[in-house]
């Protein structure tokens, strides 16, 4: 893969997606590539137009030529074992350009599971030298204006970088936009929102079948990585994801440990069977449990 | 608390939303008391009328006289800290009644953490002695009537024991009902879904604004709980959740245990550093971090 064989890229990111056991080997392998990609998140609701718009911002990032890699995210769908749509209904322009490589990614068991594999899938295209890679999330919203306007208040303000108002030519669009533009503004003014960089959310018009308001996207992605980089918080934001990864393996794993402890240690396998059968509490069971298991610190 | 004092139960639930210390000792002090509530959860997409059809579920089972417990909790906004609706606004018929008690919970950090107190209210209502506690979701769901046919097509046909289609006097709800039906039995005749309990999900029809079909979702509702203890199904899904209960509070007071250790043990301090700066990789990092902090099996 680190020689650009784009098969063992899809090889691999199989593996990742089936937690084969050589997972940790081949994150350890490729870690030293990893670091030079930038991650563009996309999300919004069902029906916002959002594969059209990933599809149209990689036609831009290919013209300049950069090679472009996608990651199509439906958490939406834990049961099925495979993404809605598949990777080249999505995409259909780009899936004979060997320059653009797009996957499709469901959930397969928790929500957490898919974060972890989405990050490690992210590592793989990074270092196979991706320098830009593009996740595409169907958001839990609403497909229902007033509903969005609720959700952009509730949530979205604190997490969004950059809002783009798709199918900007429809009724309420302009209503939405005002609305949004007023909000952002106050939630700036307030001082609220992330800190680590100056940045008052853009909000932006677009309709991304007809090809409109795209290079106003892409302009405004490239500012706002600038500023992250200049405030020197973009570091700062990596910093934190990779703590945040780390704890959340190192959890899985030793809880992966403690339920194979529970197999050949009898102190254990009572603790385990008191809170099953109701007899004990979880917070003493717990207690009881790191006592036997953690060394003193 | 467990002499009957409403107050006292309000008190202590609000130090669970807070995750106060003395948590695990409330929790320890109660464990005894717990185990007596059947919970009955109600999940949909905004506006399918949850809240009212929660309302004349209690009437009927305060008709009874039977006390009921009831928990709104919304997951959709993580960072307003309280929920949209408040609690009188819900249920504004069942305020007077000192035997209905109701509670809206918010996510205040994680979804996990709000399961975790969600959880744990269940059980301080359970001890304070509400033989019915009801809660009440706001679904990640659509209201659109195409994007909720195949919300319940992938999803919902695994988790749900019970389909209500609440204003059913709208156009195409009878139209629903019939595919509902026809995916339940197709579902139940080849044997998917949870195999604990011989059970063809039904799917009722009602009106909650106008008391319709509030009895036949009752009936429904007892009929379920029968067929589970008869199968012996009731304790199993019991104890599963027991065990999961155990295994989310256990990952979670390890993590806090280590990042407290980082504070004071220069090689768990070193570990993080690295891949915080990208220097480490996180399965290394997991793999060291266990070997410092775990008791060898």
């Amino acid at each position: 893969m680190l020689d650009g064989d784009r098969l063992a890229l899809a090889r691999l990111i199989t593996r990742v997606e089936n937690r084969m056991p050589d997972v940790p080997d081949i994150m350890r392998a490729i870690h030293e590539r990893t670091g030079g990609a930038y991650v563009l998140g996309i999300t919004g609701p069902p029906g916002a137009g959002k594969s059209t718009l990933v599809d149209r911002v990689t036609s831009r990032l290919r013209a300049e030529p950069v090679p472009v890699g996608v990651i199509a995210v439906d958490p939406s769908s834990p049961f099925t074992g495979g993404a809605v749509l598949g990777d080249r209904i999505r995409m259909q322009a780009h899936t004979l350009d060997p320059d653009v490589f797009i996957r499709s990614m469901a959930t397969r068991g928790s929500l957490g599971g898919l974060a972890r594999a989405t990050g490690d899938v992210i590592k793989l295209m990074d270092a196979f030298g991706f320098p830009w890679i593009i996740i595409e999330t169907v958001g839990v919203g609403q497909t229902e204006l007033d509903i969005i306007r609720q959700a952009m208040k509730a949530g979205l303000m604190e997490v969004a970088d950059i809002f783009v108002v798709n199918k900007a030519d429809r009724d309420g669009a302009h209503a939405l936009m005002a609305e949004l533009r007023f909000s952002v503004h106050l939630h700036y003014t307030s001082g609220g929102g992330t800190k680590d960089v100056d940045w008052e959310v853009p909000v932006l018009a677009a309709q991304a079948a007809n090809d409109v308001g795209i290079d106003a996207l892409l302009e405004q992605v490239r500012k706002h990585r600038s500023a992250l980089e200049q405030a020197g918080a973009l570091e700062k934001r990596r910093q934190a994801r990779r703590r945040a990864e780390l704890e959340a393996l190192l959890v899985e794993e030793f809880s992966a440990q403690i339920t194979a402890r529970v197999q050949s240690d009898p102190a254990l396998a009572r603790t385990l069977e008191a809170v099953t059968a109701g007899a004990l509490d979880s917070y003493s069971a717990v207690a009881q449990i790191l006592a036997q298991t953690l060394k003193r610190p």
